[in-house]
């Protein structure tokens, strides 16, 4: 599989792609500077010992993906979907964003789409199946090899898309979590903002969340 | 202490209130009719072996108690509150309501107010100290005795409060977790949205969420 990271050059995007290179993937690096999407590509293929990734600016990295992750801040959200639109048509987008109030950055933003992921599937159109997930992943998890004791919720209105990315999330040593239908994003992307409380009130640097009760695959 | 579980006569009410008994606390249940709260607290006191429980019409259960526990339907939320709002002057309400939209249960509501828990704190006043908490937990899971593998995400402005809510909860058998203001009750209480979803997809009844990643107390 063929994943592009857009917004790649960041410690979140960084993490997903390294671990998806250590996973045997390729991995297009996307940035809005080219020559940091290369330098980004040349530290993650150091990392796994073979030519893992390739980068390139967002819009190429994005139709060169056959599936394209998208970890860019909030506020370059919009700008970001309109540049890669054409590229994405008919694949899956997973949307990492995380809403966060640039004022107050412990408060969650109130979006007049609902969430990001909600924003993202509308300015896409129903072409592109968005699929939210692992906003909830601190990128130092991410850095860690091996099992991580954390869950990733993931989702969409496509049902087949949300079980790729759960698929996607596995490789990562993840339990993906069919978390239901776009609108559920809202509540994904506002559990960041909650966590990074935590992370200060209890002193971690990684809080996590886990779904228990639950044996199995979803029945979808 | 003595516990008023307002709304005491359904499922949750019932768990909770039957949970503080068996762990030695005093329990006022609430009811709109008070026969019913009456039978509640019988039941209560049939399954625990002594006299744990009374049972009163809501305001007088919410005078009689030195905590309140609301465990009402959203769409009684706001009456409720008004009725027992002199009762709860001075003290700690927790907030137990969840706004499911009553056309798609599966879907969280919209609220004017942001959340049910920020709504309470709103019409209370100042003088209340609103807590969010066990809108996650399962009636399934308050009718087992001994350890439960989930926890209870704690929300409201009063730091205080917050840590009292906890010690409610670890008298239940759970690990209360600080989840900070009460704004982040939108995120808690569409939590429980989410793991109803999942219930269904994955045929669980009793799906719930544990915050990995930390340890010990808080630090405020």
């Amino acid at each position: 599989m063929r994943i592009a990271v857009v917004g790649g050059t960041g410690k979140e995007g960084h993490g997903l792609a390294l671990g998806w290179a250590r996973a045997g993937q390729e991995v297009v690096i996307g940035s809005r500077a080219p020559e940091r999407a290369v330098r980004a590509a040349e530290t993650i293929n150091a990392a796994v010992g073979h030519a893992a990734a390739v980068g390139m600016v967002n819009r190429e990295a994005a139709m060169a993906g056959e599936i394209v992750v998208l970890t860019v801040p909030y506020d370059a959200h919009e700008e970001t979907l309109r540049d890669i639109r054409d590229s994405v048509r008919g694949k899956i987008l997973v949307d990492v964003t995380v809403p966060v109030d640039l004022e107050k950055s412990r408060r969650l933003r109130v979006l007049p789409g609902g969430s990001a992921t909600e924003e993202a599937q509308a300015l896409l159109g129903s072409e592109t199946r968005v699929v939210a997930a692992f906003q909830n992943i601190s990128h130092t998890h991410l850095a860690r090899e091996g099992g991580v004791d954390c869950d990733v919720l993931v989702c969409g209105d496509d049902v087949e898309a949300r079980q790729e990315v759960i698929r996607l999330a596995g490789l990562l040593g993840f339990r993906g979590v069919d978390a239901g239908p776009a609108r559920n994003a809202r509540v994904v992307e506002g559990f960041t903002i909650l966590l990074l409380g935590i992370n200060r009130r209890y002193k971690s640097k990684g809080a996590g969340v886990r779904i228990t009760g639950i044996e199995g695959p979803s029945d979808d």
